[in-house]
Protein backbone atom coordinates (compact mmCIF):
# COMPACT_ATOMS: atom_id res chain seq x y z
CA UNK A 1 0.00 0.00 0.00
CA UNK A 2 2.81 2.32 0.44
CA UNK A 3 2.37 3.23 -3.81
CA UNK A 4 -0.42 5.98 -3.60
CA UNK A 5 -3.08 4.57 -6.01
CA UNK A 6 -4.47 7.61 -8.03
CA UNK A 7 -8.21 6.09 -8.57
CA UNK A 8 -10.68 9.53 -8.48
CA UNK A 9 -7.45 11.40 -8.22
CA UNK A 10 -9.41 14.38 -9.38
CA UNK A 11 -8.85 15.97 -5.62
CA UNK A 12 -5.66 16.37 -5.50
CA UNK A 13 -4.60 17.61 -8.94
CA UNK A 14 -5.48 21.37 -7.95
CA UNK A 15 -2.03 22.30 -7.97
CA UNK A 16 -1.50 20.80 -11.91
CA UNK A 17 0.24 22.51 -14.40
CA UNK A 18 -1.25 24.92 -16.11
CA UNK A 19 -1.24 23.28 -20.30
CA UNK A 20 -2.64 19.63 -18.24
CA UNK A 21 -6.44 19.79 -19.54
CA UNK A 22 -8.66 20.65 -16.45
CA UNK A 23 -10.44 18.62 -14.11
CA UNK A 24 -13.91 19.53 -12.42
CA UNK A 25 -11.82 20.66 -9.51
CA UNK A 26 -9.46 22.66 -10.82
CA UNK A 27 -12.68 24.74 -12.40
CA UNK A 28 -14.54 24.78 -9.47
CA UNK A 29 -11.51 26.24 -7.60
CA UNK A 30 -10.75 28.90 -10.36
CA UNK A 31 -14.80 29.96 -10.13
CA UNK A 32 -14.92 33.56 -9.55
CA UNK A 33 -16.59 34.55 -6.34
CA UNK A 34 -19.65 36.19 -7.85
CA UNK A 35 -20.62 32.39 -9.50
CA UNK A 36 -21.64 31.66 -5.67
CA UNK A 37 -24.97 31.74 -4.46
CA UNK A 38 -25.36 31.57 -0.57
CA UNK A 39 -28.04 29.35 0.65
CA UNK A 40 -30.27 30.72 3.25
CA UNK A 41 -30.16 29.75 6.65
CA UNK A 42 -34.01 29.50 6.85
CA UNK A 43 -32.82 26.73 3.84
CA UNK A 44 -30.44 24.54 6.06
CA UNK A 45 -31.60 21.84 8.78
CA UNK A 46 -29.33 20.54 10.86
CA UNK A 47 -29.21 16.76 12.26
CA UNK A 48 -27.12 16.45 15.24
CA UNK A 49 -26.75 12.90 16.20
CA UNK A 50 -25.96 11.14 19.88
CA UNK A 51 -22.53 9.98 18.14
CA UNK A 52 -21.38 13.28 17.57
CA UNK A 53 -21.69 13.56 13.84
CA UNK A 54 -24.08 16.19 11.92
CA UNK A 55 -25.59 16.00 9.13
CA UNK A 56 -26.65 19.17 7.04
CA UNK A 57 -29.76 19.69 5.02
CA UNK A 58 -30.75 21.96 2.07
CA UNK A 59 -34.33 22.26 2.05
CA UNK A 60 -36.11 23.09 -1.35
CA UNK A 61 -39.38 25.01 -0.61
CA UNK A 62 -40.06 26.30 -4.29
CA UNK A 63 -39.91 22.41 -5.50
CA UNK A 64 -42.72 21.26 -2.26
CA UNK A 65 -43.76 24.39 -0.43
CA UNK A 66 -46.09 22.65 1.36
CA UNK A 67 -44.34 19.50 2.75
CA UNK A 68 -41.30 21.88 3.33
CA UNK A 69 -43.16 24.08 5.77
CA UNK A 70 -44.04 21.02 7.47
CA UNK A 71 -40.51 20.55 8.01
CA UNK A 72 -39.40 23.30 8.89
CA UNK A 73 -42.58 24.17 11.86
CA UNK A 74 -41.41 20.28 13.31
CA UNK A 75 -37.85 21.37 13.73
CA UNK A 76 -38.44 25.10 14.81
CA UNK A 77 -41.01 23.33 17.49
CA UNK A 78 -37.97 20.74 18.43
CA UNK A 79 -40.37 17.71 17.18
CA UNK A 80 -37.60 15.37 16.68
CA UNK A 81 -35.28 15.87 19.87
CA UNK A 82 -35.38 12.17 20.66
CA UNK A 83 -36.44 10.44 17.54
CA UNK A 84 -33.89 7.92 15.64
CA UNK A 85 -32.83 6.85 12.58
CA UNK A 86 -34.34 3.52 12.58
CA UNK A 87 -34.08 2.11 9.11
CA UNK A 88 -30.61 1.96 7.02
CA UNK A 89 -31.22 -0.55 3.55
CA UNK A 90 -27.64 -0.95 1.58
CA UNK A 91 -28.01 0.46 -1.75
CA UNK A 92 -31.20 2.53 -1.03
CA UNK A 93 -31.88 4.99 1.52
CA UNK A 94 -31.59 5.88 5.57
CA UNK A 95 -34.43 6.66 7.19
CA UNK A 96 -35.43 8.82 10.20
CA UNK A 97 -38.10 10.42 12.40
CA UNK A 98 -41.57 10.21 14.18
CA UNK A 99 -44.74 10.38 13.11
CA UNK A 100 -48.08 11.68 14.65
CA UNK A 101 -48.97 8.69 16.65
CA UNK A 102 -45.43 8.80 18.50
CA UNK A 103 -46.51 12.48 19.39
CA UNK A 104 -48.87 14.55 18.78
CA UNK A 105 -47.93 17.50 15.40
CA UNK A 106 -46.82 21.01 16.34
CA UNK A 107 -48.83 23.73 15.19
CA UNK A 108 -48.63 24.68 11.65
CA UNK A 109 -47.84 21.29 10.30
CA UNK A 110 -50.57 20.39 7.11
CA UNK A 111 -51.18 16.84 7.96
CA UNK A 112 -52.65 15.97 4.45
CA UNK A 113 -50.15 17.70 1.93
CA UNK A 114 -50.89 17.68 -1.61
CA UNK A 115 -48.81 15.17 -4.15
CA UNK A 116 -45.62 17.79 -4.59
CA UNK A 117 -44.11 15.12 -6.83
CA UNK A 118 -43.74 17.76 -9.38
CA UNK A 119 -44.03 20.97 -10.04
CA UNK A 120 -44.49 23.58 -13.15
CA UNK A 121 -41.63 23.90 -15.07
CA UNK A 122 -42.77 27.44 -15.63
CA UNK A 123 -40.63 29.90 -13.10
CA UNK A 124 -37.33 27.64 -13.37
CA UNK A 125 -34.30 28.72 -15.62
CA UNK A 126 -32.97 25.82 -16.54
CA UNK A 127 -28.99 25.02 -17.69
CA UNK A 128 -29.95 21.74 -19.84
CA UNK A 129 -28.19 18.28 -19.09
CA UNK A 130 -27.45 18.32 -22.94
CA UNK A 131 -27.36 14.30 -22.38
CA UNK A 132 -30.15 11.80 -22.42
CA UNK A 133 -32.00 11.07 -19.45
CA UNK A 134 -33.42 7.27 -18.67
CA UNK A 135 -36.26 8.58 -16.76
CA UNK A 136 -37.87 11.71 -18.45
CA UNK A 137 -37.56 13.64 -21.40
CA UNK A 138 -34.90 15.99 -20.51
CA UNK A 139 -32.46 16.78 -17.66
CA UNK A 140 -30.66 19.59 -15.71
CA UNK A 141 -29.90 21.97 -13.33
CA UNK A 142 -32.00 24.96 -11.68
CA UNK A 143 -31.44 27.04 -8.67
CA UNK A 144 -28.30 24.15 -8.18
CA UNK A 145 -30.73 21.83 -8.30
CA UNK A 146 -30.28 18.06 -10.44
CA UNK A 147 -33.71 18.40 -11.95
CA UNK A 148 -35.72 16.35 -14.81
CA UNK A 149 -38.46 17.81 -16.83
CA UNK A 150 -40.87 17.66 -19.79
CA UNK A 151 -40.69 20.81 -22.12
CA UNK A 152 -44.35 19.35 -23.38
CA UNK A 153 -46.34 18.75 -20.50
CA UNK A 154 -44.46 21.51 -18.30
CA UNK A 155 -43.77 19.86 -15.29
CA UNK A 156 -40.18 19.09 -13.52
CA UNK A 157 -39.29 17.38 -10.72
CA UNK A 158 -36.07 17.20 -7.91
CA UNK A 159 -33.77 14.25 -8.96
CA UNK A 160 -33.45 11.18 -6.87
CA UNK A 161 -29.45 11.55 -6.80
CA UNK A 162 -27.40 10.29 -3.96
CA UNK A 163 -28.16 12.24 -0.91
CA UNK A 164 -31.40 13.63 -2.28
CA UNK A 165 -34.24 14.08 0.89
CA UNK A 166 -37.62 12.36 0.47
CA UNK A 167 -40.95 12.39 2.37
CA UNK A 168 -41.78 8.26 3.43
CA UNK A 169 -45.24 7.69 3.19
CA UNK A 170 -47.45 4.94 2.84
CA UNK A 171 -49.34 3.66 -0.32
CA UNK A 172 -50.53 6.41 -2.55
CA UNK A 173 -52.64 8.22 -2.24
CA UNK A 174 -50.59 9.05 0.95
CA UNK A 175 -48.06 11.73 0.00
CA UNK A 176 -46.54 11.68 3.83
CA UNK A 177 -46.71 14.58 6.23
CA UNK A 178 -42.50 14.90 6.94
CA UNK A 179 -42.10 13.81 10.43
CA UNK A 180 -40.37 10.38 8.90
CA UNK A 181 -37.58 11.45 6.31
CA UNK A 182 -35.02 9.54 4.36
CA UNK A 183 -31.78 10.30 2.47
CA UNK A 184 -30.73 8.36 -0.52
CA UNK A 185 -27.58 6.70 -0.30
CA UNK A 186 -27.95 5.73 -3.69
CA UNK A 187 -29.46 7.25 -6.77
CA UNK A 188 -33.31 5.79 -6.92
CA UNK A 189 -34.39 7.92 -9.82
CA UNK A 190 -37.02 5.04 -10.32
CA UNK A 191 -39.07 7.04 -7.08
CA UNK A 192 -38.55 10.43 -9.30
CA UNK A 193 -41.88 12.10 -9.45
CA UNK A 194 -43.48 9.31 -6.94
CA UNK A 195 -42.47 10.78 -3.59
CA UNK A 196 -42.25 14.15 -2.47
CA UNK A 197 -38.74 15.27 -2.27
CA UNK A 198 -37.94 18.35 -0.29
CA UNK A 199 -34.32 18.42 -0.38
CA UNK A 200 -30.79 17.00 -0.49
CA UNK A 201 -27.47 16.26 2.51
CA UNK A 202 -25.09 18.92 1.48
CA UNK A 203 -22.63 18.07 4.24
CA UNK A 204 -22.36 14.72 6.30
CA UNK A 205 -23.75 11.96 4.40
CA UNK A 206 -21.14 10.00 5.25
CA UNK A 207 -22.51 10.08 8.92
CA UNK A 208 -25.63 8.28 7.36
CA UNK A 209 -24.33 6.23 4.50
CA UNK A 210 -21.86 4.11 6.69
CA UNK A 211 -24.20 3.05 9.66
CA UNK A 212 -24.89 -0.39 9.79
CA UNK A 213 -27.60 -1.82 7.82
CA UNK A 214 -30.90 -2.82 8.98
CA UNK A 215 -31.07 -6.78 8.46
CA UNK A 216 -34.73 -6.91 8.55
CA UNK A 217 -37.20 -6.54 5.34
CA UNK A 218 -36.25 -2.93 3.71
CA UNK A 219 -33.42 -2.58 6.32
CA UNK A 220 -35.28 -1.44 9.31
CA UNK A 221 -33.31 -2.33 12.37
CA UNK A 222 -34.18 -5.58 14.64
CA UNK A 223 -35.24 -3.70 17.63
CA UNK A 224 -35.03 -0.49 19.41
CA UNK A 225 -31.31 -1.15 20.81
CA UNK A 226 -30.11 -0.82 17.28
CA UNK A 227 -31.70 2.87 16.71
CA UNK A 228 -29.29 5.59 16.13
CA UNK A 229 -30.30 8.52 18.31
CA UNK A 230 -30.69 11.74 17.29
CA UNK A 231 -30.01 14.56 19.59
CA UNK A 232 -31.50 17.27 17.48
CA UNK A 233 -32.82 18.61 14.59
CA UNK A 234 -32.77 22.76 13.79
CA UNK A 235 -32.86 25.17 11.19
CA UNK A 236 -29.67 27.17 10.71
CA UNK A 237 -31.62 30.55 11.31
CA UNK A 238 -32.77 28.85 14.82
CA UNK A 239 -29.19 28.39 15.99
CA UNK A 240 -27.51 31.32 17.49
CA UNK A 241 -25.28 33.29 15.00
CA UNK A 242 -21.99 32.04 15.64
CA UNK A 243 -22.85 28.71 15.29
CA UNK A 244 -24.95 28.49 12.40
CA UNK A 245 -23.61 27.04 9.48
CA UNK A 246 -23.40 28.45 5.82
CA UNK A 247 -22.76 27.21 2.68
CA UNK A 248 -22.92 28.09 -0.95
CA UNK A 249 -23.10 26.37 -4.31
CA UNK A 250 -21.90 27.11 -7.89
CA UNK A 251 -24.91 28.75 -9.78
CA UNK A 252 -25.68 26.14 -12.12
CA UNK A 253 -25.86 29.46 -14.82
CA UNK A 254 -22.78 30.13 -14.19
CA UNK A 255 -19.83 29.71 -17.24
CA UNK A 256 -17.87 28.33 -14.42
CA UNK A 257 -20.85 25.62 -14.11
CA UNK A 258 -21.06 25.28 -17.63
CA UNK A 259 -17.22 24.45 -17.92
CA UNK A 260 -17.55 22.04 -14.95
CA UNK A 261 -20.62 20.47 -16.98
CA UNK A 262 -18.43 19.41 -20.06
CA UNK A 263 -15.46 18.76 -17.91
CA UNK A 264 -17.61 15.88 -16.05
CA UNK A 265 -19.08 14.49 -19.49
CA UNK A 266 -15.25 14.28 -21.14
CA UNK A 267 -12.24 13.38 -18.21
CA UNK A 268 -9.30 14.12 -20.10
CA UNK A 269 -7.05 14.53 -16.99
CA UNK A 270 -4.26 12.29 -16.97
CA UNK A 271 -5.83 9.29 -15.54
CA UNK A 272 -8.58 8.91 -17.87
CA UNK A 273 -7.50 7.46 -21.51
CA UNK A 274 -11.46 7.44 -23.19
CA UNK A 275 -13.78 10.45 -22.31
CA UNK A 276 -17.00 9.06 -22.02
CA UNK A 277 -18.93 11.67 -23.87
CA UNK A 278 -21.70 11.73 -21.48
CA UNK A 279 -22.43 12.05 -18.35
CA UNK A 280 -25.53 10.62 -15.90
CA UNK A 281 -27.30 13.37 -14.54
CA UNK A 282 -26.69 11.71 -10.55
CA UNK A 283 -22.62 11.47 -11.67
CA UNK A 284 -22.47 15.63 -11.86
CA UNK A 285 -22.87 16.40 -8.39
CA UNK A 286 -23.61 20.08 -8.39
CA UNK A 287 -20.91 21.57 -6.31
CA UNK A 288 -21.33 23.07 -2.50
CA UNK A 289 -18.82 24.00 -0.02
CA UNK A 290 -19.01 25.79 3.21
CA UNK A 291 -18.69 29.55 2.66
CA UNK A 292 -15.16 30.74 2.78
CA UNK B 1 -42.22 4.46 13.78
CA UNK B 2 -44.83 2.15 14.37
CA UNK B 3 -46.84 2.69 11.28
CA UNK B 4 -44.70 0.54 8.76
CA UNK B 5 -43.70 3.05 6.20
CA UNK B 6 -43.42 0.88 2.17
CA UNK B 7 -41.04 2.68 0.25
CA UNK B 8 -39.49 0.65 -1.36
CA UNK B 9 -42.06 -2.24 -0.44
CA UNK B 10 -40.87 -4.57 -3.80
CA UNK B 11 -39.66 -7.32 -0.85
CA UNK B 12 -42.58 -7.49 0.29
CA UNK B 13 -45.37 -7.73 -1.93
CA UNK B 14 -45.00 -12.12 -3.55
CA UNK B 15 -47.61 -12.68 -1.89
CA UNK B 16 -49.87 -9.72 -3.05
CA UNK B 17 -53.39 -11.21 -5.35
CA UNK B 18 -52.96 -12.43 -8.69
CA UNK B 19 -55.05 -9.82 -10.77
CA UNK B 20 -52.32 -6.90 -9.02
CA UNK B 21 -49.31 -5.91 -11.74
CA UNK B 22 -46.08 -7.69 -10.98
CA UNK B 23 -43.61 -6.42 -9.25
CA UNK B 24 -40.09 -7.22 -9.97
CA UNK B 25 -39.47 -9.54 -7.16
CA UNK B 26 -42.78 -11.58 -8.52
CA UNK B 27 -41.02 -11.99 -11.58
CA UNK B 28 -37.96 -13.14 -10.02
CA UNK B 29 -39.90 -15.73 -7.60
CA UNK B 30 -42.08 -16.97 -10.58
CA UNK B 31 -38.95 -17.76 -12.75
CA UNK B 32 -38.37 -21.53 -13.76
CA UNK B 33 -35.25 -23.45 -12.70
CA UNK B 34 -34.13 -23.86 -15.96
CA UNK B 35 -34.08 -19.82 -16.42
CA UNK B 36 -30.73 -19.74 -13.71
CA UNK B 37 -27.18 -20.25 -14.37
CA UNK B 38 -25.09 -21.68 -11.53
CA UNK B 39 -21.66 -19.32 -11.24
CA UNK B 40 -18.58 -21.82 -11.41
CA UNK B 41 -17.11 -22.40 -8.17
CA UNK B 42 -13.48 -21.21 -9.75
CA UNK B 43 -14.75 -17.72 -10.92
CA UNK B 44 -16.40 -17.26 -6.98
CA UNK B 45 -13.62 -15.28 -4.71
CA UNK B 46 -14.37 -15.50 -0.96
CA UNK B 47 -13.39 -12.63 1.09
CA UNK B 48 -13.37 -13.28 4.59
CA UNK B 49 -12.93 -10.33 7.16
CA UNK B 50 -11.45 -10.55 10.63
CA UNK B 51 -14.75 -9.34 12.12
CA UNK B 52 -16.32 -12.58 10.69
CA UNK B 53 -17.85 -10.56 7.51
CA UNK B 54 -17.78 -12.24 4.24
CA UNK B 55 -17.76 -10.63 0.66
CA UNK B 56 -18.46 -12.71 -2.10
CA UNK B 57 -17.27 -11.84 -5.68
CA UNK B 58 -18.26 -12.95 -8.57
CA UNK B 59 -14.82 -12.87 -11.49
CA UNK B 60 -15.17 -12.68 -15.57
CA UNK B 61 -12.38 -14.48 -17.10
CA UNK B 62 -14.06 -13.39 -20.54
CA UNK B 63 -13.82 -9.88 -20.03
CA UNK B 64 -10.11 -9.68 -18.43
CA UNK B 65 -9.07 -12.92 -19.15
CA UNK B 66 -5.22 -11.65 -17.81
CA UNK B 67 -5.41 -9.85 -14.97
CA UNK B 68 -8.28 -12.35 -13.83
CA UNK B 69 -5.81 -15.16 -14.47
CA UNK B 70 -3.49 -12.99 -12.03
CA UNK B 71 -6.15 -12.56 -9.13
CA UNK B 72 -6.69 -16.29 -9.54
CA UNK B 73 -2.95 -16.76 -8.83
CA UNK B 74 -3.22 -14.80 -5.92
CA UNK B 75 -6.12 -16.09 -4.38
CA UNK B 76 -4.83 -19.85 -4.63
CA UNK B 77 -1.15 -18.38 -3.31
CA UNK B 78 -3.25 -17.48 -0.27
CA UNK B 79 -1.75 -13.42 -1.28
CA UNK B 80 -4.03 -11.46 0.44
CA UNK B 81 -3.65 -13.19 4.21
CA UNK B 82 -3.15 -10.95 6.14
CA UNK B 83 -3.82 -7.52 4.10
CA UNK B 84 -6.13 -4.68 4.55
CA UNK B 85 -9.36 -2.58 3.14
CA UNK B 86 -7.43 0.62 3.22
CA UNK B 87 -9.69 3.27 1.51
CA UNK B 88 -13.19 3.92 1.81
CA UNK B 89 -14.33 7.24 -0.11
CA UNK B 90 -18.17 7.93 0.12
CA UNK B 91 -19.95 7.33 -2.56
CA UNK B 92 -16.95 6.06 -4.53
CA UNK B 93 -14.79 3.13 -3.80
CA UNK B 94 -13.90 0.60 -1.11
CA UNK B 95 -10.16 -0.55 -1.45
CA UNK B 96 -7.99 -3.33 -0.16
CA UNK B 97 -5.28 -5.67 -0.84
CA UNK B 98 -1.23 -5.60 -0.89
CA UNK B 99 1.17 -4.64 -3.88
CA UNK B 100 4.61 -6.19 -4.95
CA UNK B 101 6.56 -3.71 -2.88
CA UNK B 102 4.71 -5.37 0.47
CA UNK B 103 4.97 -8.95 -1.12
CA UNK B 104 6.94 -10.80 -3.80
CA UNK B 105 4.47 -12.16 -6.41
CA UNK B 106 3.58 -15.72 -6.66
CA UNK B 107 4.03 -17.93 -9.58
CA UNK B 108 1.71 -17.34 -12.41
CA UNK B 109 1.75 -13.80 -11.75
CA UNK B 110 1.67 -11.12 -14.91
CA UNK B 111 3.50 -7.97 -13.84
CA UNK B 112 2.25 -5.97 -17.03
CA UNK B 113 -0.89 -6.81 -18.35
CA UNK B 114 -2.62 -5.34 -20.91
CA UNK B 115 -5.70 -2.80 -20.95
CA UNK B 116 -8.27 -4.99 -21.11
CA UNK B 117 -10.86 -2.20 -21.01
CA UNK B 118 -12.93 -3.44 -23.47
CA UNK B 119 -13.22 -6.80 -25.39
CA UNK B 120 -14.86 -7.80 -28.60
CA UNK B 121 -18.12 -7.33 -29.15
CA UNK B 122 -18.56 -10.52 -31.30
CA UNK B 123 -18.74 -13.36 -28.84
CA UNK B 124 -21.33 -12.16 -26.90
CA UNK B 125 -25.03 -13.06 -26.61
CA UNK B 126 -26.28 -9.44 -25.97
CA UNK B 127 -29.86 -9.00 -24.16
CA UNK B 128 -30.30 -5.32 -25.07
CA UNK B 129 -31.23 -2.84 -22.04
CA UNK B 130 -33.50 -1.09 -24.56
CA UNK B 131 -32.88 2.56 -23.26
CA UNK B 132 -30.78 5.41 -24.08
CA UNK B 133 -27.22 4.75 -22.25
CA UNK B 134 -25.31 8.37 -21.25
CA UNK B 135 -21.64 6.63 -21.30
CA UNK B 136 -21.63 4.51 -24.52
CA UNK B 137 -23.80 4.03 -27.93
CA UNK B 138 -25.36 0.68 -26.65
CA UNK B 139 -26.35 -0.91 -22.96
CA UNK B 140 -27.43 -4.24 -22.17
CA UNK B 141 -26.66 -7.26 -20.74
CA UNK B 142 -24.51 -10.83 -21.66
CA UNK B 143 -23.79 -13.77 -19.61
CA UNK B 144 -25.49 -12.16 -16.35
CA UNK B 145 -23.57 -8.82 -16.62
CA UNK B 146 -24.41 -5.52 -17.16
CA UNK B 147 -22.20 -4.15 -20.17
CA UNK B 148 -22.17 -0.96 -22.27
CA UNK B 149 -20.70 -1.60 -26.02
CA UNK B 150 -20.36 -0.22 -29.50
CA UNK B 151 -22.24 -1.98 -32.08
CA UNK B 152 -19.77 0.44 -34.76
CA UNK B 153 -16.46 0.10 -33.25
CA UNK B 154 -17.13 -3.63 -32.08
CA UNK B 155 -15.90 -3.42 -28.20
CA UNK B 156 -17.75 -4.60 -25.22
CA UNK B 157 -17.05 -3.17 -21.46
CA UNK B 158 -18.12 -4.25 -18.16
CA UNK B 159 -20.07 -1.50 -16.34
CA UNK B 160 -19.32 0.22 -13.72
CA UNK B 161 -21.90 -0.31 -11.81
CA UNK B 162 -22.93 -0.70 -7.99
CA UNK B 163 -20.70 -3.59 -6.35
CA UNK B 164 -17.94 -3.70 -9.66
CA UNK B 165 -14.74 -4.75 -8.55
CA UNK B 166 -11.94 -3.39 -10.99
CA UNK B 167 -8.28 -3.19 -10.61
CA UNK B 168 -6.26 -0.24 -8.85
CA UNK B 169 -3.89 1.30 -10.94
CA UNK B 170 -1.45 4.59 -11.28
CA UNK B 171 -1.31 6.71 -13.97
CA UNK B 172 -1.94 5.08 -17.40
CA UNK B 173 -0.21 3.19 -19.40
CA UNK B 174 -0.14 1.50 -15.83
CA UNK B 175 -3.20 -0.93 -15.72
CA UNK B 176 -2.59 -2.29 -12.42
CA UNK B 177 -1.50 -6.17 -11.81
CA UNK B 178 -4.33 -7.32 -10.00
CA UNK B 179 -2.74 -7.16 -5.97
CA UNK B 180 -4.93 -4.20 -5.19
CA UNK B 181 -8.44 -4.24 -6.21
CA UNK B 182 -11.93 -1.79 -5.44
CA UNK B 183 -15.56 -2.49 -5.29
CA UNK B 184 -17.45 0.14 -6.12
CA UNK B 185 -20.12 1.37 -3.83
CA UNK B 186 -22.04 4.09 -6.18
CA UNK B 187 -22.32 3.65 -10.10
CA UNK B 188 -18.89 5.03 -11.54
CA UNK B 189 -19.68 4.70 -15.48
CA UNK B 190 -17.29 7.59 -16.11
CA UNK B 191 -14.56 5.16 -14.92
CA UNK B 192 -16.03 2.19 -18.16
CA UNK B 193 -13.11 1.90 -20.63
CA UNK B 194 -10.56 3.50 -18.24
CA UNK B 195 -10.09 0.26 -15.50
CA UNK B 196 -9.83 -3.52 -15.87
CA UNK B 197 -13.51 -4.29 -14.30
CA UNK B 198 -12.59 -7.88 -13.46
CA UNK B 199 -15.96 -9.18 -11.47
CA UNK B 200 -18.44 -7.98 -9.01
CA UNK B 201 -19.82 -8.47 -5.54
CA UNK B 202 -22.43 -10.93 -5.29
CA UNK B 203 -23.23 -11.31 -1.99
CA UNK B 204 -22.08 -9.07 1.61
CA UNK B 205 -21.31 -5.48 -0.19
CA UNK B 206 -22.68 -3.90 2.93
CA UNK B 207 -19.83 -5.40 4.68
CA UNK B 208 -17.58 -2.58 2.53
CA UNK B 209 -20.27 -0.19 2.08
CA UNK B 210 -21.06 0.68 5.60
CA UNK B 211 -17.53 1.00 6.51
CA UNK B 212 -16.07 4.00 8.33
CA UNK B 213 -14.83 6.68 5.74
CA UNK B 214 -11.79 7.37 5.40
CA UNK B 215 -10.63 11.14 6.36
CA UNK B 216 -7.70 11.50 4.09
CA UNK B 217 -7.74 12.51 0.81
CA UNK B 218 -9.60 9.76 -1.93
CA UNK B 219 -10.99 8.11 1.20
CA UNK B 220 -7.30 6.52 2.98
CA UNK B 221 -7.61 6.05 6.24
CA UNK B 222 -5.51 8.36 8.08
CA UNK B 223 -3.43 5.43 9.75
CA UNK B 224 -3.04 1.40 10.03
CA UNK B 225 -4.98 0.98 13.35
CA UNK B 226 -7.90 2.32 11.17
CA UNK B 227 -6.88 -0.91 8.26
CA UNK B 228 -9.58 -3.07 8.30
CA UNK B 229 -8.05 -6.71 8.66
CA UNK B 230 -8.83 -9.48 5.81
CA UNK B 231 -8.54 -13.01 7.31
CA UNK B 232 -8.43 -14.50 3.86
CA UNK B 233 -8.97 -14.53 0.57
CA UNK B 234 -9.83 -17.63 -1.02
CA UNK B 235 -11.48 -19.05 -4.68
CA UNK B 236 -14.74 -21.32 -3.66
CA UNK B 237 -13.39 -23.73 -5.81
CA UNK B 238 -10.30 -24.23 -3.26
CA UNK B 239 -12.41 -24.77 -0.23
CA UNK B 240 -13.78 -27.74 1.16
CA UNK B 241 -16.61 -28.89 -0.90
CA UNK B 242 -19.13 -28.85 2.05
CA UNK B 243 -17.86 -25.15 2.76
CA UNK B 244 -18.18 -23.85 -0.39
CA UNK B 245 -20.78 -20.98 -1.28
CA UNK B 246 -23.05 -21.55 -4.47
CA UNK B 247 -24.53 -19.03 -6.32
CA UNK B 248 -26.50 -18.76 -9.57
CA UNK B 249 -27.65 -15.52 -11.74
CA UNK B 250 -30.91 -15.32 -13.72
CA UNK B 251 -30.28 -16.00 -17.52
CA UNK B 252 -30.20 -12.42 -19.18
CA UNK B 253 -31.38 -14.20 -22.28
CA UNK B 254 -34.37 -16.03 -20.53
CA UNK B 255 -37.99 -14.86 -20.42
CA UNK B 256 -37.88 -13.93 -17.25
CA UNK B 257 -35.10 -11.75 -17.56
CA UNK B 258 -36.91 -9.79 -20.37
CA UNK B 259 -40.21 -9.23 -18.29
CA UNK B 260 -38.10 -8.62 -15.61
CA UNK B 261 -36.28 -5.97 -17.30
CA UNK B 262 -39.92 -4.40 -18.90
CA UNK B 263 -41.05 -4.11 -14.94
CA UNK B 264 -38.21 -2.17 -13.63
CA UNK B 265 -38.55 0.21 -16.37
CA UNK B 266 -42.42 0.02 -15.57
CA UNK B 267 -43.06 -0.60 -11.99
CA UNK B 268 -47.06 -0.17 -11.66
CA UNK B 269 -47.33 -1.51 -8.37
CA UNK B 270 -49.37 -0.23 -5.46
CA UNK B 271 -46.41 1.93 -4.63
CA UNK B 272 -45.95 3.29 -7.80
CA UNK B 273 -48.49 6.46 -9.42
CA UNK B 274 -46.50 7.36 -12.35
CA UNK B 275 -44.04 4.36 -14.21
CA UNK B 276 -40.86 5.75 -15.37
CA UNK B 277 -40.99 4.16 -18.58
CA UNK B 278 -37.10 3.88 -18.79
CA UNK B 279 -34.36 2.81 -16.71
CA UNK B 280 -30.35 3.16 -16.04
CA UNK B 281 -28.38 -0.07 -16.81
CA UNK B 282 -27.22 0.34 -13.39
CA UNK B 283 -30.60 0.16 -11.95
CA UNK B 284 -31.93 -3.31 -13.08
CA UNK B 285 -29.78 -4.89 -10.99
CA UNK B 286 -29.35 -8.52 -12.64
CA UNK B 287 -31.07 -11.24 -10.01
CA UNK B 288 -28.73 -13.23 -8.30
CA UNK B 289 -29.16 -15.73 -5.65
CA UNK B 290 -27.26 -18.37 -3.69
CA UNK B 291 -28.48 -22.02 -4.98
CA UNK B 292 -31.45 -23.53 -3.04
Amino acid sequence: MNRLLILGALLLVGAAPAKKPPTPTDIVNAAPAGAWRTIPADDLMVMDLKSGGRVVIQLAPRFAPVHVANIKALARGNYWDGATIYRVQDNYVAQWGLNESDKPWPAGVTPKPPAEYTRPLKGLLITPLGHDDSYAPRAGFADGWPIAYSPKAGWANLAHCYGAVGVGRDLSPDTGTGGELYAAIAPLRHLDRNIAVVGRVIDGIANLSSLPRGTEALGFYKDKSLYVPIARIRLASGMPEGDRPAYEYLDTRSESFRAYLRVRANRKDDFYIRPAGGVDLCNVNVPVRKKP
